[in-house]
């Protein structure tokens, strides 16, 4: 089976992995409706493409909080790589490497940070902070993964309770006894259940620990999960380098919009003074042209990813990162763009439909 | 099979009452067309969730029309409960009892008053009036109600005539023969075919005959079936405590609007002079939230109710509405709110799709 | 199987009528999207039903330019009704008569206007005229019309050549050997082929014709088949008294507006000056509702009165008539309406869906 | 099986041609979106018919940069005709020539400039160039089309690269050996395979290539590929004397609008400076009629024109040609256009669904 698109990584996975972590992959919260919106959304984006224009040298790479890509696809921050593949995180992290783009590694790693950093030295990668009633176990890992050189701290925003996905409560999800959250062990006792987050993460959390954060590390600090321009005008208050607007894969609370059709909002509402990245539903390299000429600097890939992992471990996910990035310079090209700064609004425009 | 969401009775229900009982309780006129576009109106609102807010301690209590209820999900009037569950209301009255909320018992109940409310001293229950040519019979029932401890008056106004149901007419649906309309045994002759409602029921019912009601009972009454900011605004006018936004289940006229779509009218024009509820389409905690966040105070389950019923009789019913509730708790801290106060008309917008 | 809405006759007749004779009246003109969009447009309308108005007696007659009628459902001009029914048009003429409406006639009968006249003597009926190259056949039909009490003209204005409808052709469609069309034998010779209309219909045919038409008769004339406020204009100025909002049941133009759609901006365009009413789509006593609520003075069915036909002849055409009575008279009750006098556009609102 | 409609000929090509031939005709870019909207977007589109206009006498002809064509629909440039019939594109030019029409030749033709040009001598051709990176090549092939004959030269602006067509790379698509790109045998080596364009084809290309182009010959210069406004002013700033409104049958850049949707910003921009053109989603006589509408001076078929082909070469392009061509001329008919001048803008408007 030739490996074309993303879809084809999709079905693969689908058919090969167990089903209790399939489904986890997949789940979205409730009826999944905005697991789903995040891919439909884009249909209902039209490109405004431009004709003759030089574009025999095509340059995809961007920056992002000053450290260049290669593209303008990082790795987003997703739990348990274990489950798709035996080598889980190290393979994710050498995959990034070597395609020169960015890894925002879990707090849920069934790899520990340092064996993440050890998998893919100098690799460009972010640390993703979920934070704990117990203070000490986030300052703890905050502080390691500076020390380690991960060069940016993603706070997710949207988790203060896990949301409800019915098929892992059908399945009783639990990961493997024989997997671990190494960033936790020794810490504390992991309880090891669905919903375990409940027992673990810190629901009182507000915008003012966000100085707590920033008191204990020079890293950027990336507020993830926003998807309004109240939300996004906070956390440039409150000092956050960068927005991911997020919706967690939709597994959070459903019926929460497509983050591309929240992009523009939050895009909006920044100007300019932090720079926004997306991540949710991008499954071709047109859906990365659509996120960037509506304002993000980068996106991020969950899922997709996963399959990656899933088909092939670090091979492949760089199949699936190489595929992206060639629908993607493609795509640029077709819309009359040589590089990513000439990308732009005026290049799309939302269908009535 | 886990019950881990509304749908599950639903399949449970379908599965195992008696076929003309499941389509009685389904039953939409004509089409089906209103019935559901009461669910599908709700995929086409969107939250604008708020993040790192304190949501560590959550209230669901509210209080409708004075009355806590431990969460603003009460069970809307409908008949008939023991083609669901042998003990019929019974069972209802005490689950509602059990998750302190609210009952509104049916005139076409299987129990009596007396039994429903004998069998759960205490609860929180209303009482559900059609009035009849016989104002006799109508007169008794409403103080019936008062004596027996029932706190509220629910007019129905949709119902004239009966909706057209095609399943029903198809059934030659009727109660089996051991199964009695309790509330209206002694009184009269019932004639007990459908649609038995137009001898029976007063079909020349106009705004003046609620002065004629309110002099039979201290009770406040709420009108039921009201869908325009006209009517609502006919209701305030005429002395009603409070509003139930409903379409009946979209059992009566086809092609009347979702009430979550009728609700912002309604509420707008009553301008907090009275309370609006809503019944109809609620199937997830999510939903609650909408109706919330558009203004009800309070929404009715009507379908899922029976259903619970028909799974487990009074234990069943609870475990719907412990769904419910869990999942209204779960939606309303990943919106941001901590309690009911905090809902607002900010926390959603319509799709425009 | 219990007829219980027109759905149950149409699936009767696509059961048991011959597959040519079916398709033929099933046909749409090229990929049926007009056909089925008459259909699916009623369903983007809302009620907004107003409540506790007495609504004991109910009163569905209205009149017609100015001859009263039972309910505003006439029956439509269709062709070849042996197709469906052996006595045709005769048994056509008599259930109209025997529910107190209104019978268009086609000139495409298989019964002559005599025999329509003989069958049920002071029925009330039009007849539809279509103009053939040879006046002096037109001529003769209209003042046989009017000799034999027809009290209108209805001309047919969006037929100067014959839609394409593919299933026609697939099956060489042919009138069978035994029917004939009554009203133009012995005229001039008639080729059965389809399409026959081709030779014989004046494609020439043009406003200023009506006054041709006006000077062979006394009766009103109705023109059928009108879409805009501009042919809506035309049609009063040059001394229509009435205009059908239609699309020849989506047979002709493929892509025309749904006739419900239509129907807004002619009624708007008239001003009063002439009635208007509707053919095309209507299935449901409420789809009457709504066209009357729209500005209609009358509708009438066209499909539906065949399956009546091919399920009992006289007999099925007046269930049919009887069901969407019933319904028509449930709807306006459950919208609030005593009268036909009290439906108006405050009744309906169009979806943004 | 009656050929009465373009999708008979779809349907005999889908069954009868090889599958690698079959599904690179069919090819849309990635997930076909654009490619499908082509033909959905004119099912939005809703005449507004006149009736009662003289229609006796139809006259579908018109002109294209001067000459007539005996109605508005050409043959679009499509590659690889032997694909679908042995005599490849000589079938086609004699089609095209024998119903009246123009041709657009591909580069990519199977046949070579001369054997299409003497396999129809007379017939009305332009030529479709792609620029190749050896500019003698492409000089060499445009003055050879202005010799022959040829009256127009087709730039097609909007495949700098090959899109993405997934099933392509499945199949591994080649042309079939015996099979040769004509026009460029002997100039340079010919890379068969897919995507052979990408070594080929001149990436740089920009407007002022136009101005090298014109050098080069003194035939017009249309330009192909053209979407907003933007580019038609430049169009016709750079003395384009037509643009084609194309998105290469949603092969290229998929999520770009239909044709049908982008053809009225084209039109408006260019004020009838140039003449505008369209293909892409025409299937039926009336999508001619809605494109002519919107200000199209004529559309150009390409699969259907293949499909034609496939079903019996020379005799089966006719067969489309001519259903098209009654197609279009019962459409005019029935919107009331006698002649293709009387055919505007007030003739359609867009469904707001």
């Amino acid at each position: 089976m030739a490996m074309v698109c993303l879809s084809d990584f999709e079905a693969y996975a689908k058919k090969y992995l167990p089903k209790f972590a399939w489904d986890f992959f997949a789940a979205g919260a409730d009826e999944c409706s905005t697991r789903d919106e995040n891919i439909l959304a884009y249909k209902r984006i039209r490109f405004r493409p431009r004709m003759l224009r030089d574009v025999s040298m095509l340059d995809t790479r961007t920056k992002i909080l000053g450290t260049e890509i290669s593209f303008p696809v990082g790795i987003a921050p997703t739990g348990f790589h274990q489950l798709a593949w035996p080598n889980g995180e190290k393979s994710t992290a050498r995959a990034a490497k070597a395609m020169g783009t960015c890894y925002i590694a879990s707090t849920y790693s069934t790899c520990s940070l340092e064996e993440i950093a050890a998998a893919a030295p100098g690799g460009f990668r972010w640390f993703q902070l979920y934070i704990h009633r117990n203070r000490a176990v986030s300052q703890h890992l905050v502080q390691q993964a500076e020390t380690l050189g991960f060069q940016g701290l993603v706070l997710t925003a949207d988790l203060p309770y896990t949301g409800k996905r019915r098929d892992d409560i059908r399945n009783g999800f639990r990961l493997p006894p024989h997997m671990k959250l190494k960033n936790l062990e020794g810490a504390f006792e992991v309880c090891e259940m669905i919903p375990f987050f409940h027992c673990l993460l810190d629901s009182s959390l507000t915008w003012d620990d966000i100085h707590w954060l920033r008191s204990l590390t020079h890293l950027p600090i990336i507020i993830k999960g926003i998807l309004t321009k109240e939300d996004a005008e906070l956390a440039v208050r409150h000092g956050a380098q960068g927005i991911i607007v997020s919706n967690h894969g939709g597994r959070q609370l459903d019926g929460v919009p497509a983050t591309i059709d929240a992009l523009g909002e939050v895009v909006e509402a920044v100007q300019d003074r932090v720079e926004v990245y997306l991540d949710g539903g991008i499954r071709k390299g047109s859906d990365v042209l659509k996120a960037l000429a509506l304002g993000a600097k980068c996106v991020f890939i969950g899922r997709p990813a996963l399959w990656g992992l899933a088909y092939k471990g670090e091979e492949g996910l760089q199949d699936v990162l190489r595929i992206l990035h060639e629908e993607f310079r493609l795509s640029m090209a077709l819309a009359g763009c040589a590089s990513v700064s000439e990308i732009g609004r005026h290049l799309v425009q939302f269908s009535k439909l």
